[in-house]
Order: structure tokens, then sequence, then C-alpha cells
């Protein structure tokens, strides 16, 4: 890919995406394998303000050998630095940007069981901490293509060839045009309108059906309100938490969802692959769930502590997406989520309730914000999805017609 | 480079370089140049028995990045959970790894005397920690080519065949042979027997004359004995603490070096070379420095604190060390140092003092072991080098003629 590309790419996520501030700090989080990009990343952090810029390199193949050789205590124990590290974050609220290059399939050898129980126990320090940052920070995820990934997305091209092809495909649907910070302005400016209209509705209830077998219903709560694209920080900075972004989404009510999902794309959870499944809910919880590959992988997910079951997005994607149009299937939920509506498994958005600053989190999830350590994207959107909501009022609006907007 | 030789390699540096021991932790330290080969000797420490095995990686791109951006004061700054590493490091003594890969002169447009004074600044909190370390856990500094340096190596060499040629170099150097393990213990035993005549003879000072114009006296303490190859913790845990080796030295007493000496090898310092240089002492102490290149470099480094200036280390290295007669100039001391006599300056080595394991850090520096936060060797070894020694009887033995082994 052309250098010019990246650089303008790079300056993308340093300003629209975490859009760093004058002396702030930030984290990027990277595997090995796109060191240059990485580099372009943290130069744009630098000269868009940043005091200290810290790349934290991380290998997949290395977190399997750990997972395998490690006894499940060692696995299990989140060090005295590690920690410190996090209670530093807590203090400096850094930028944080994940540069996403994973094989969604990397760590189907290794046992699941071993790594759930070890995200738990390291989990008891980390949320209460992750806790007290939350919507207080800046951050981004966006992708760049490892060469594992971009054999998985294009099986049939040579190794150099599917990296490119998946590069392509990545500034693309991320909006990396001539002027990429324009682009963005003004997809945030439709996104943003789309809110305003549905947020307008008074929406009490969702409605989902589809001829694969989907019929659910989800409640909101009285202040749900639908947020997309760019957001604030409770300290009043603009950042856009993902590149791309397509989605226009609201945390529901926990404990009030009835009725099956089938997925329409297969979910790649903590490296391993989930396919063809649905999930059963019964006042509000996942029940039920089958899988044709992965059905284990996904029952330890939602088992992963109460939350896990319960859900904590809905989100609103167009089956026109320009993701789904494009016709690739990237595994990866950063895009697969853009090209269909979803529902996330887990940890809600405080910032999907009205005037949510004026709440602490205590507050926000007794209102009924889902809490959990995970939150976890699976698309159930298809070509023939309808949406009705009724409004508090009673009546009856269609949101989505086949798939798309109907509205 | 075929991966079962690499294997080999790998094994060789977690059993005889570091010499896990079951249940130890592991830090491999390495640069982004030989992913698969890291993930090797992390899975060889795992074998050997560690308990968790961390792998940090760095990029000297972004070193040099950071030292351009970051102010003085941020750059100067140890963050809180770097410390906390430190200590945590200090309470569980683990092995430690380091895979040099970096460009010789990979920081040669940054400003040193920035780095100089970040490293300065650190060192307040890192050395107390760092000498409750000393001589208490296992570390091996071993290579692995990067793309730049191999072109430094072998500048008429394509990228790829400069890498394969510099990996042949450093795999024949580190004598991994069809048993590496074996060739290493009679190697071992060879040095053994040479610290053993050397320790018998009761030397009181070296001196050291050439043709280049080295003409040079330095004093060893009373209790100095000369050590080479592989060592112990004071826990007893043996292991070898540079692959390759092929030094036998001793730290000279502070304050006792008179006289001039002639580099005869460039010089890598932080990723900058100095070239054709000289030192002269008055009283133990560099008082006179002059270098083709980069003699700011050199002025800064002798002046990093006052014990930088004070030499450390005085190794003997026969001219005909098989790393010398392979021709092969490496910039980068764990070689070069091999392929010649050479000198150090800054910190000294305790366990260069007989019975140090009775001592104090505190009484070994008072009987002269000379104290800094650096530790650079620079070569001195010629072709005619001559080296005398004096002993406590006042005998004069011939210790090196003609740059060789006189006994």
């Amino acid at each position: 890919m052309k250098k010019s590309v990246l650089r303008k790419y790079a300056h993308l996520i340093a300003t629209v995406g975490v859009n760093v501030k004058r002396g702030q700090e930030v984290f990027i989080y990277a595997e090995l394998d796109q060191p240059e990009f990485v580099r372009m990343v943290a130069e744009e952090c630098y000269k868009a303000g940043a005091a200290r810029v810290n790349v934290e390199w991380s290998d997949q193949a290395l977190a399997c050998l750990h997972t395998r050789r490690r006894s499940q205590k060692v696995l299990s124990t989140l060090t005295s630095y590690e920690l410190e590290k996090w209670k530093y974050q807590a203090e400096v609220l850094p930028c944080k940007i994940y540069l996403m290059s994973e094989d969604p399939d990397g760590m189907a050898k290794v046992n699941q069981k071993k790594v759930a129980a070890a995200q738990q126990a390291k989990m008891k320090l980390i949320k209460p901490i992750r806790d007290k940052m939350e919507d207080r920070y800046q951050w981004c995820i966006a992708a760049v293509p490892g060469a594992a990934w971009a054999k998985k997305v294009f099986p049939h091209l040579p190794k150099g060839k599917a990296i490119e092809a998946l590069w392509e495909a990545i500034l693309t649907t991320s909006r990396v045009t001539d002027d990429p910070v324009a682009a963005w302005e003004e997809h945030n400016r439709d996104l943003h309108d789309r809110c305003e209209y549905l947020n307008g509705l008074g929406i009490r209830e969702l409605h989902y059906t589809s001829k694969n077998g989907t019929d659910f219903r989800v409640r909101l709560m009285d202040e749900s309100i639908f947020a997309a694209g760019g957001e604030y920080t409770l300290t009043g900075n603009y950042f856009n938490p993902n590149i791309p972004s397509e989605e226009v989404f609201t945390s529901p009510k926990r404990g009030e969802a009835e009725g099956i999902v089938y997925a329409s794309l297969p979910l790649s959870y903590n490296g391993q692959l989930i396919e063809n499944f649905s999930v059963r809910f019964e006042n509000g919880k996942a029940v039920e769930v089958h899988a044709e590959r992965g059905e284990g992988v996904l029952r330890e997910m939602i088992a992963m502590d109460e939350g896990a079951a319960y859900l904590g997005e809905c989100a609103l994607v167009p089956y026109a997406s320009p993701i789904r149009e494009s016709g690739i299937l990237f595994y990866n939920t950063l895009f697969d989520e853009n090209a269909a509506c979803h529902l996330a498994l887990g940890r809600g958005f405080g910032g999907c309730v009205r005037d949510h600053e004026k709440y602490s989190l205590d507050e926000l999830r007794e209102k009924g914000v889902n809490d959990s350590i995970i939150h976890v994207d699976f698309m159930i959107g298809t070509e023939d999805l309808d949406i009705d909501a009724t409004t508090k009022d009673g009546r009856v609006v269609p949101i989505f017609r086949k798939g798309n907007w109907a509205f």
C-alpha cells in the first residue's frame, strides 16, 4: 500500500479517531504485523500534540503459547506491574488506540475454559479500575492487515496479495478518501440525523422478524437514546471509537427481551470462530444457544459472569451498508458489525442514557444498563429483516423494512 | 536459516545461556526483527520448566521517535508501572534474555545529550533496584539479525542475503554445532583452565604495549580474580551471560591506571558509532579522549556519572579468536569484544573479587570495584599487542605476545 495513503489513515486515527489533545498521553496496542504503520500512527499522535506515546506490542502466537504452557494459576495472575499500569491509566486517562490484525481463528487450538477462567480472575482486579475510567478517555479501534487474517478473508490469493487486498478493503470501508477527515465529518452528520429522528419517536420496544426464524422483542429503558459515530468523554473530548462505523445503537433495558435470534454472520470470539448459531432469550437472559461450530465457546462466553447472558446493545445497520455491499466477510467484529444489524451480549453503554453525565455508573446500571466483563457483538441483520418500534404512546412505527431503513 | 538449526540455538540460549530452572520466570527482550525465533526461545524456556515467560518487544525506530518528540522532562520520567516492573523483578529474580538485533548506527540522528540526561534521571530510580538484584539472577545476551544491522555488516549483499549471512556468522561464532551444549561444555573447560593459570600467578599490574601507540598500565585489586564463560549467581545457579564469549576478564582496581590506549575497532554506543579513538588515563581516570568520528558521544559517555570515566573491566582475548578470524566486523560489542582484548569504562564486576559472596556490594566497591550506570567495552587488541604482568612478588610474566596468549 502506498505510504501517502497509509499516512492519511494514520492521521485519521490520531485526529478523528482518538482526537489527541495537546499534552495527552497515548497508548497504542498492536500486533507485530505492520510495524511501519504503527510508527506512523505514533508519529501522527505526537504531531497532534501527544506528550508521550507508548506502543504495547503483542503477539497472538505467543498468547497461544502462554495459554498452553502456563499453569491455570500463573495464567490467572495479574502481576503487580500490570495492575500498576491500569492504575496509572485510570490516573492519566490516556487515549487508547487498538490496531487489530489478529487471525480470527488464531486461538482455535487453545483450551477456552482455561482462557475464560484466567480472564475472570484478572478482571476482578481490572474491572473496578476500568469502571473508574469509563467515559473519561478517548479510544479508537481500527484495523491493519495481519497475514493469517488476510488469508482467511481472501483464501484464494497468495499471502502478499491477500494482505494488499485486505489493506484495500480496510481503507475503503474506513473512508480513507482523498480527504478522510471531511468524509468522516459528512458521515457523522448523516448518522447524527438518524439518531435525532429515532430519539424523537420515544421508542419503548423493538420487534425483529426475519424468515430465517428470528422473532425477537427487546425493551428499551425509558431514557434510552440512540447514538452513532463520534461521541464525547465526560470531560468533553470528542472522539470516534470505531473506524469504520456504520451503526446506530442504543443500550436496551436489562432483563426485558424475549424470543429467538439467528446469527447471520460468523463470530470470532477470543480468536475462535462460532458459526451458524442462535440464541433464545427469556426475561432478557440468553437461556438456550445452538451453534454448528463453536457451541462450547459460545456457552463459555455467556457464562463469563452474570451479565454475560444479558444484552448490552442493540445496533441498527442497513443491509445496504457499504461494508456489506463490499461483499467481503471480514471475520472481524469491527467490520462485520457494520455490515449488519447486531446485538451485543454483556456490558451496556451508560452513554446511551439521556443526560447520562448527571448519573453515577451505579445509577445508570439501576436504570437497566447491563454490566459484564464482556461485550460481544453478534450479527443478526438479513436481507429481509423487519424491525418495528412500539412507542411509549402505543404507536407502531416501521424502523427497518427488508433489511434497510424504513424512514 | 533452517528451523532445526534455529531451534538448537534457541535451546542453547534457554539452557546453557540463562539455564532456566523449574518454576522460574523469564523476561525476553527483543526487537521486532525475528518474531519466529523469539517464540522459539520462549517455547524452549517453557520446556526447560519456566512458569512464566514474558516477551518485551522494543523498536529502535520508535525509540528514535520518542527521543525526538518527547520533552526532556517526559523522556526523563520513569512511569510508576515501569518502576513497579523493576521492583517486581528485584523480588522475583527472573532470568533475563536479551536478543540483540539493533542497527549499530540506528540512533545516529538523535540528540545524544537528551538521551544521556534521560538515562541519568531514570537510573537514579533504577540503579538501587538493579544493585539489589546484582549477582542474584541468571541473564544472557545473544544476537539475532536485524535488517539494518545485517546491511551494515554485509553492505554489498542484498537485504535477504545479508540477513542470512549474519545468521550464519552469529550461529558459527556462537558454537551452534550439531551439539551446541557439548561444544559449550568443552569451551568452558578451556576458558576455566586459562583462568586457573592466571589466578595462580598473583598478578599486581598489567602493562599493554602496541605499535599503534598504546602504552598503558593498570593495577588489579589484591583479590582480583580472572573469570570467563559460565558463572554462578549468589544462589548457586550456573549460567552463561554472553553467547558468544571468548574473553578472560577481571575487574581492575579503581583509580590506578596510567597511559594511553588506542581503540582497534569501532564502538557502537546507544546506537551511535565512535571510530578511531584513543583514551588517556591518569590516576585511573579517562582525562583525554580523541575520536575521528563520534567524539561528542564519547565525551557524553564518560560524563554519565563519576564512575563512567574509570575502568570496570580488563578482558583478554587472543588475536587468533574464532570471531576475529571470521574476518567479520560486527559493529556490535557482543561479538567485537570477543575478537580483541578490551577494556570497559564504568561498572566493574563484584564477582571478580575472590570469595566475593562473603562481601556486601559496598564492601566490594571499597576494595576497588568501580561503580557506574554504564559499562561500555571498547576494543584495544591488535596483531602486535604485548601484555606483561607484574606479580605481587615482583616477577614480570609475559601474558600476551603478538596479540596471542604467551602461555
